[in-house]
């Protein structure tokens, strides 16, 4: 990428520093979850917050300013130039808007809101974490005070973490879904022709670790991650991060008594991986360098995970290597038992185990309560009985603790309101590649002989090697020609779901 | 501990952003040994010299320089206020005298020197490492100019690595003892007590990783490692790191042919780790809470290995679990044959392989060396020709090649000249904490019976807990009553072969 304008230059220059400092706190944050001694906790907190510190000091420092507002007056610049500066001036104007007192403020209030939540969580007892969410909530409100907004204050929430998105866009796209997707299940269960899947759930066997392990390496090998430039590690809850452009990292958690999450972990964690690995390198060490947003790389992963790995074309031939990986527990498991395996649509309470049909429910829940926390209109403490509310209306299930009700997610905890659409868009972004990939590509056909490159070329040629040259909105125009539309998503499921049970 | 001068207040408040540095950068490095990922090497390395400069930023702030001036003025100051102070000093000194270019150069022709060496070294070329070695040479000349000396320019280069050590202690209490050791290796030869043992040496046989992996965990754990603030991995050369005051990690290398290697570096990195686990936590976050010299080191990490590791009582406890981790391999060995097999001096060619008597006879030969070197009386090109001569001189024995010669060791490459005394101290320190140990704990009757906590206990006591309170030889006064006397090393190897061979 050939640099013109003096100004982009010299911020670019700066930039790096930021970049590397980014890399640094991916690899502390990665050995904390993977290897950190339990009593080194606290100090790594220091090293973290201080490495996070660098990276305010340099977006608020004054010739760094100067120059985004000398940025602000450029001309003739390259798309790519203007797509840096774009970025930038999202990044610093959070700096600029928000008083360094309240980032400060807000990164105290988390860490012991984290905390506070583990052992609420663990204790079950929603009380003792009320306090913090208090604090966490009034603390939102005053920064999306600070950043601004036109209609709702979610909506400054909402772009911290999926530029552009806003309430009313998520109302429009993703809690319209739930009429179409309450139907789906109501029409699948009425069906059932679960068969002997639920026994074979009920029967759960010993997986050893060790195959478990043996699969994910060759599965995500086979989807195209480059382990030369990564690796697999184990953490309590599976992730992705890059300490480097050539070192992005995933972790996996093996469950002995069901091999199914881990493989689907690896696939989702991959789908984030692959995005990371195969953005243009041109763009290293600029503001460029990253997968764009949260809602596409999830759109990314989810993608792996369900459109290609829950896929019955891809089961079908995986059947013989899951039955050679685990020959005593799976070698009379059919491939039509394996699609129904990963493919059981069931209302139930926990929002990671959810089923491609219902996993969407649990985030209008989310989404819905957010709002009304945001907009005052439901007070923290009546929390617990109005997600109980939601849980019946939606899903027509009940968790009997808060344990497995709204304690279950980190999200609010770690002061991330406004990150759960994410993962709704991530479904619908997935669905609209998937319709446009098969324009281009026998996507089943390939899928049933074992191919993943040509697929893994598709997105490096349209999703992956953009990077944050795009926001999401623009992104999904260049990859699939229209902006994102949801009815791809239930046609996906529709389609499919009618295809397996009929 | 209390501080009250404000001057040492001030100072100390800025180091913890020093020893937070320190912590990054080891974490940095364990990684970089432990994980990374083939390609991650080059953005890893600028990572670590990222927070080097910043290190280095930090010591030439103004700021800093002038409180470290108005710190030398201060009176009535606590015993470890000025503890604290002379450290800073001496830290202070190196950035003031050696001009920041020679820093930048020496550290990028260290990086460059060292692919080259590990090429060199694989390839058995000393002539490809030639120039780079003539250049940290030269650079290394030059910064002990710029540092200052008496006597000898190597001296400026010891006391970077050993506070105060000086060339000419170095041959009164290092070099003059090669007579005494020459001849005792004659004494142990002409007894040809080896029996069976060379017989089983020869005859190596497989040990299982995971075997030997347990028995590192099982002799760690009882040396007293707290492996809630450290962990053991694996890395192509064993070595210690301490990325955290509650988190100090050992590595390890397992060899299938042989078991005792892993064992004695098990010993060996958990000697060093139990000093940095044991400093008093007064010292936290202040120039005292590091071990205090590469020496002082290296007495506890070969006091454990060879003094406690190599003792016989200890080998005798330690023969029903060696057969217990490895019964088909060991079940028939002895413990005599056990007590043999680690205790097999041997003139060799390699440092690292070398048994307790020959091994400070590898060091001479190395300070010789440096000392020629650095005062052109031996010219790089030279050095395999010198390295012969001197093999063949003290040891008797000369290598074939400069593999295993003269490019053996990392430590020129890496611009590490002076460093080597360090060991052939830290065996004179072992031997002579030992002699005091034995004054109060039955020490043989301990290890018979595997109990090490009072070893331990003495160690934490008199040398672990003051951290850099004390410099090396005040240190050893402190612990023993008395300065460094080589007499104790000799007599504790006279003795203790005496014993084993007759």
């Amino acid at each position: 990428m050939k640099l013109k304008n003096p100004v982009v230059k010299k911020l670019c220059e700066k930039y790096k520093t930021v970049s590397l400092l980014n890399h640094i706190d991916a690899i502390l944050g990665w050995d904390l979850n993977v290897n950190l001694p339990p009593k080194g906790g606290q100090e790594r907190g220091q090293q973290i917050a201080f490495i996070t510190k660098q990276i305010t000091d340099i977006f608020n420092d004054k010739d760094f300013k100067n120059l985004v507002e000398e940025s602000k007056t450029q001309r003739n610049l390259t798309p790519e130039e203007k797509a840096i500066l774009r970025n930038l001036h999202k990044a610093s104007e959070y700096y600029d808007k928000v008083p360094a007192e309240i980032i400060t403020e807000k990164s105290k209030t988390t860490s012991e809101a984290y905390m506070a939540w583990q052992k609420a969580k663990q204790d079950d007892k929603f009380g003792d974490f009320l306090p913090h969410l208090k604090k966490l909530i009034e603390l939102d409100q005053i920064i999306a005070g600070h950043i601004g907004y036109r209609e709702n204050p979610l909506d400054a929430l909402l772009d911290l973490h999926e530029p552009d998105l806003t309430a009313s866009f998520c109302k429009k796209n993703i809690v319209a879904l739930q009429p179409g997707l309450t139907a789906l299940i109501k029409r699948i269960q009425s069906k059932q022709k679960f068969g002997n899947v639920e026994t074979f759930v009920n029967n759960q066997q010993n997986y050893a670790v060790d195959a478990q392990r043996q699969l994910a390496l060759y599965v995500s090998r086979k989807m195209g991650y480059d382990l030369d430039a990564g690796r697999i590690d184990v953490s309590a809850h599976p992730f992705t991060t890059t300490p480097g452009r050539q070192d992005v990292r995933i972790t996996n958690f093996y469950k002995e008594h069901d091999f199914r999450d881990s493989f689907s972990s690896t696939m989702h964690e991959t789908g984030h991986a692959l995005y990371e690995q195969n953005i243009n390198q041109d763009y290293d060490q600029t503001p460029l360098e990253w997968g764009v947003s949260y809602g596409i790389h999830e759109a990314l992963s989810r993608f792996w995970e369900n459109q290609i790995g829950k896929n019955p074309h891809f089961l079908t031939f995986m059947t013989p290597l899951f039955q050679a990986f685990f020959p005593e527990q799976l070698k009379n498991t059919s491939h039509e038992t394996f699609i129904k395996l990963f493919n059981l649509p069931k209302p139930g309470f926990i929002r990671i185990e959810a089923d491609e049909v219902t996993y969407t429910l649990h985030i209008i829940i989310r989404f819905e309560i957010e709002d009304a926390l945001i907009n005052n209109k439901l007070k923290p403490k009546d929390l617990p009985e109005a997600w109980r509310a939601k849980m019946k209306k939606y899903l027509g299930v009940v968790p009997q603790t808060d344990r497995d009700g709204v304690l279950q997610d980190m999200h609010w905890a770690g002061g991330s309101f406004g990150y759960f659409p994410a993962y709704a868009l991530g479904n619908l972004y997935a669905s609209q590649f998937l319709h446009y990939m098969k324009k281009e590509i026998d996507v089943d056909g390939e899928l049933e002989k074992g191919h993943l490159g040509s697929v893994l070329y598709w997105l490096n040629e349209n999703v992956h090697k953009h990077g944050s040259r795009y926001w999401p909105d623009e992104l999904v125009k260049v990859a699939t020609g229209e902006s994102l539309n949801p009815k791809y998503f239930l046609n996906y499921l529709s389609e499919k779901f009618t295809g397996i049970y009929g």
